[in-house]
């Protein structure tokens, strides 16, 4: 069971429905990893010249990268309910899968009370966006698809793994 | 032909590969608009918790529209080579679509130099994670699905509207 | 006696009068509580429409509270001599207090080194400005008043209430 | 009659009761000033070691006139349906109000579609935090009292001067 | 004679020494443009070391650009009195220039009422810094030397060239 | 040995040489200590009217010290790679040393996984960026020097004197 379910209402909102960031201070400190993924659809004549440019010029999916990971730092400033959080760890990748998509995972590390799966979300929409951004001049029509949460440890609830 | 599109490279890079802020400064001031949409895809009893909530307690979509709002006006943080901007307009909608989605809209409105494409992408990405973020304790297989630009017009490439 | 007062001078400053983050690192981690509580004055007209919409439409005080708990989360962004905390808990509460007033109140939990009275501070002053902003086009003539800090626990001073 | 005031219903909002930055794309740039007010009661005590420091240690004013100045550029982070702006002028004054208050005043200045009493607004109320902030470990009883706008010109409403 | 520079007195500060954001509501809009430029001195090991990156593996280059070109966009957070601007361009660039430095340059654009050299000086410095950053597990006696505005042209002053 | 210099390579980048933001979370919380320290080199009469001012009107040297204190705290969002931190203590001295400079020091304090070098330099240069900012009026030949680590304490590396 999760460790945030409780009696099976949102855990944002209190009794009387108001939102509010919720008191994790009772939590154990546990090692917390989670992986993100997500996928950036794409004309393949665009996948072409991202290739094109991480062979030494024009390296959008290393601008990405450092976009995701300076986005995962800012989460609790986007997402009104996060917890402010020290990550001790943040990486994201970002690979051509020919024909038409870049695949974006990033993976978060801390040692808290609290999850960063948002922060591995965050991550990976970020970095999707500036994919977007830095090819939108040649393609308007890309997508950004299946971002979501693969793998999570640490917590109450252990470890979760996406079907 | 894109405004932004020049001699087919990606613009962001100088001819010797290096990432820059596009020089704006030429392009002439006209009303810009961009919608983009998105979608968040749950477990049907997770967009009834949703529903519930929208009736008077614990409104995820509300607070999500928040979000949706204060992300775009922090575009320019976020993605490296967007130039910051004095938006003149953000509307964001999220309406729940049975049984297992909700849909999100973002509005954005410019009278400036540069589009905000980026700004209703972004506004749509961090709505879709904050639905994500409300409800992870009940579902955490939840899919961003499908976020993409619906329609822009403004600026020297005139309207474009997605096929 | 306050943990943070030392031979009766304001601790912010050395002893040369140049201001400084003081260091915390010799206290000791203890559960700290803050809880802040202000008010919006306003014309009972105004009132009426904010209470109208938290019946379902335009909902004024929930806008106001998600405002009031992202601000805690960034008071060290904005008071200067503030420390970064990890806050572990974040709620604000609004409640209509008839004829002429909207009652705020922001409770901060945190297990750290130093107290949370700005980050309660600051969530009770940003929602009000909030509710000011979402009425101001009906009543220019509103004020914040009675900002206060009403309870405080934790760290070498104890209990704090206010009379 | 207000600029912003349509039908008797809060501008905020659309007809459907959601929360929105409203389009002031069709408003003219005019100069836009406000000015605020605000204050902080205190102990005499407090207001007297105060005193003593700005006569050249431990400024406590030249500090929260920094702070406020600086959250002036931020309010459209901390408000949610804050537009961004691009302020062309701020000051921020505080004055010791013997025997027990900190009056402070802002004044902000805009050429632009939108009016500017948020901005003075909240660096008053940040200035206020910033002194209490300074001078809470001798005095936790401090209050932030009487916050309001004294002052607008600028925009289809003309002035207003608070009564 | 400089468009800030009046009577001989350091202008952000008023006829009390009051600090404040000084009005630029009366100045022209016209195109102004700020070079600036930089140097950080290291062990000629570690330059030899960015160089290898900059082949294609661990490109400190390329990262250091990003982080100068997003902090010039965040310039009015970092210093106190500058004005919020929307820049219109921002580029960056980092020279490997051997035996023992990088050099960094930095140019920034705006149509506005005031200039950019602060811009383009906080690009210079945070590029820096984060050349520091990537390299100081190898050599922590890295200095930055020789930050000065190299160019400006716009505004009342005219253009400026570094002697 | 540096306890993050790890077999010769720069320890921002994986072994296919892409940037991330490294594990500390196997690393000791041990009591962290660094000083920096930097100069603006100016015209002798730009230092005579910063003298001139810390005698109680138009404090240069105290708004930057504000400015570096305030930036030491948002270091890892300007550097992509640092870590977050929740810093116990930041000073931040700046002193005329006449003929024609301001010296720089400042000294961050953290109990943590991860050293505080990048916190003291930032503190460092954005009040170096600051004092530029407040004197460019009457001198645009200022030039930020020697930008340094001068001592560093904690971690598994131990202390570091610069030589």
């Amino acid at each position: 069971m999760s460790d945030e379910r409780e009696q099976g209402r949102l855990t944002h909102f209190d009794a009387a429905g108001r939102a509010a960031m919720v008191d994790v201070s009772a939590k154990p400190v546990t090692e917390r990893v989670a992986v993100a993924r997500g996928r950036v659809v794409m004309a393949p004549a665009t996948l072409a010249r991202i290739e094109e440019g991480t062979m030494g010029k024009g390296d959008v999916l290393g601008v990405a990268r450092i976009a995701g990971i300076m986005a995962a730092k800012r989460t609790s400033e986007l997402i009104p309910l996060c917890h402010p959080l020290m990550l001790s760890r943040v990486a994201v990748d970002l690979v051509p899968a020919p024909p038409d998509a870049v695949e974006i995972e990033a993976t978060v590390k801390l040692a808290g009370q609290t999850g960063v799966e948002m922060e591995a979300l965050t991550a990976v929409t970020v970095a999707a966006l500036t994919v977007y951004d830095m090819c939108k001049a040649v393609d308007r029509g890309m997508r950004i698809e299946a971002v979501r949460l693969v793998r999570k440890s640490g917590g109450k609830s252990g470890t979760y793994e996406a079907p």
